[in-house]
């Protein structure tokens, strides 16, 4: 099996498949191709919350602000799961997610001329996934275009202050939905279900999913991924706090 | 086979079809992840229209505004179909199309811990249809987390008021082309292609499709659905007109 | 193994895939739903640039301004591969571009009734993607069905006029980033990375790729597809230079 995920819309990713399954014969799954464009750190977290509930996998994902420059390609083994794309950190969370740290390997994909104007999604990411389908997770270092790299982007995402009077963290991401979702772990709201909390000054309630607030209303709650999300009940939490990816968020507790 | 429906967006779907491959081996097929957002009828009308198309399947369909609301899970057999998604009506009228009355049953899923912070389309709906496709639609009753359900919603479309002088209905969906799809039947405009009617009092022809007006100009007409439709020609009928799901349509014949 | 391209957004293609699915075992890939609605040169563009990686198939591919008109249903075998839909010019260009002209034939699909209004991509197109793949490729013209088309629409893509002062010719489509893609060969600017062109009177720099200008620069370079392609790094090239699918372009390179 083979995911894809990457932020090019349509039709682009159509050539990796077609490059993919003129190679191999290998089960597609599209992850998602309206990944937050040119954001790497969306891109990490994103294949973070998915990648893990699949059965183990070679994924290709490719959000690639840097194409055209000369950043490396490379192949990351988690367990028995690979993830093919840039060398931008985008694959470095996922990994350490889907396998410890331990059993992460980073490979460079060499022979890629950075001179040639390809698409690397079709041209140089696509192929790998197909090679290290074809031989497999497990031997995947027997490809002769693979090496052991010798450094890689080792993205991490920031990590929140936390005190017991609330919290400092900044907007990871916004989902299709509109939620702001922190990097806050879900933990600070522990007990705190009913009661309200400030963000950015202005008081929230602090409530355990959507339907406990009137239509319209905002909320404070922690998503299925863990972390505190900003929310508005059948609305876009992120238009109502006017808070973007990247953006500070101040928790208050007290 | 497992269908996939939805108004996630992206990339929520893919955890989905991750805890669904995790479990079992399935042919996977996207039906739509850009069902309108929360709006139970119109992902009846969908699923309706759609689902009928396909063979004999397990249909997962979450279109769900009152997730984390104590609304139950269910799974509905319709024939040699089944259905799993949340117990809000959007599942009953295309079991309804699928397979006659006698034929559809509704099951509950049991075990959902309400007060769990979770995602049910991934932690509730996903196995049920698992499971529900390991063990095969006619031996669904087998599964000891189903029970037959004591009730469930059951959402019917609005009846239109039809007579000699026309019909009183409303919009049920508008569609990505912008064409806005009544409630009412085809067959009132029979032996009326090339006439003209009136819609909220406005004069309109009445045509057999969009390329017997000229590009940008209103028609109403019947679709592949088999109801009215108000559309225009290389353009949105919704927008032209100024209606949306939900708004009363007045056609008048006379 | 049948890939699956149209304008349709969502859901109507799931209703091919059922049609597909209720008739024969086969994979489905999806390509693109979202293809500039109506614009059958832009279907032909992007078939072109996509159908050449894959492995042989059959190509079901709808863009349909003319539905409901009675332009004909086309099947077109090019080499081992087959196309299947409306006979508008949108599968002629992938067709030359699969095979030589020698090998491509044009096939008509008889009994279509053009007075029912049906949904061509699900009752006409759909079911004769699934024969043809029923039947293989190579047997297609024994299929009942189908019969040598007398004529068919023949898109030829507009020529430019290159000269050693420049090239005029025009924007083909827009993709997905904002990139203007032109129908100018990429050629005429080899040996001229590094410098600069005038588009349309404005001086811009000829560059390999995004990276080599500062985010939000415009510049003029050589797409994967091979034509000059009018771009903005990490921005919308078509929005800055006031261009969209047909608009003439003047290409100085003195």
């Amino acid at each position: 099996m083979i995911t894809l995920s990457s932020d090019f819309g349509s039709p682009y990713p159509a050539a990796m498949k077609g490059v993919i399954l003129d190679r191999i014969d290998a089960d597609l799954v599209d992850v998602s191709h309206d990944l937050p464009r040119g954001d790497v750190r969306a891109a990490a977290f994103w294949l973070e919350q998915v990648l893990p509930w699949f059965p183990p996998a070679v994924h290709l994902a490719v959000v690639d602000p840097g194409v055209g420059t000369d950043r490396a390609a490379v192949v990351v083994r988690a367990g028995e799961h690979a993830l093919v794309g840039p060398d931008n950190g985008s694959l470095v969370p996922p990994a350490r997610t889907l396998a410890d740290d331990a059993d992460v390997e980073v490979f460079e994909v060499t022979g890629v001329d950075p001179d040639s104007a390809t698409f690397h999604g079709r041209d140089v990411f696509a192929p790998a996934a197909a090679d290290v389908h074809a031989v497999g997770v497990a031997d995947l270092h027997t490809l002769d275009r693979l090496r052991p790299a010798d450094s890689f982007v080792d993205l991490r995402f920031p990590d929140p202050d936390v005190d017991s009077a609330g919290a400092t963290g900044e907007v990871l991401v916004v989902d299709d939905f509109g939620n702001a979702i922190t990097n806050v772990p879900g933990d600070v709201l522990a007990g705190r279900v009913g009661e309200s909390a400030t963000v950015n000054g202005e008081r929230v309630p602090v409530r355990r999913t959507f339907g406990d607030v009137p239509a319209g209303s905002p909320l404070v709650t922690v998503g299925s991924h863990g972390n505190v999300e900003l929310d508005v009940n059948d609305g876009r939490g992120a238009d109502r706090f006017g808070l973007t990816a990247g953006d500070a968020v101040e928790l208050g507790l007290e």
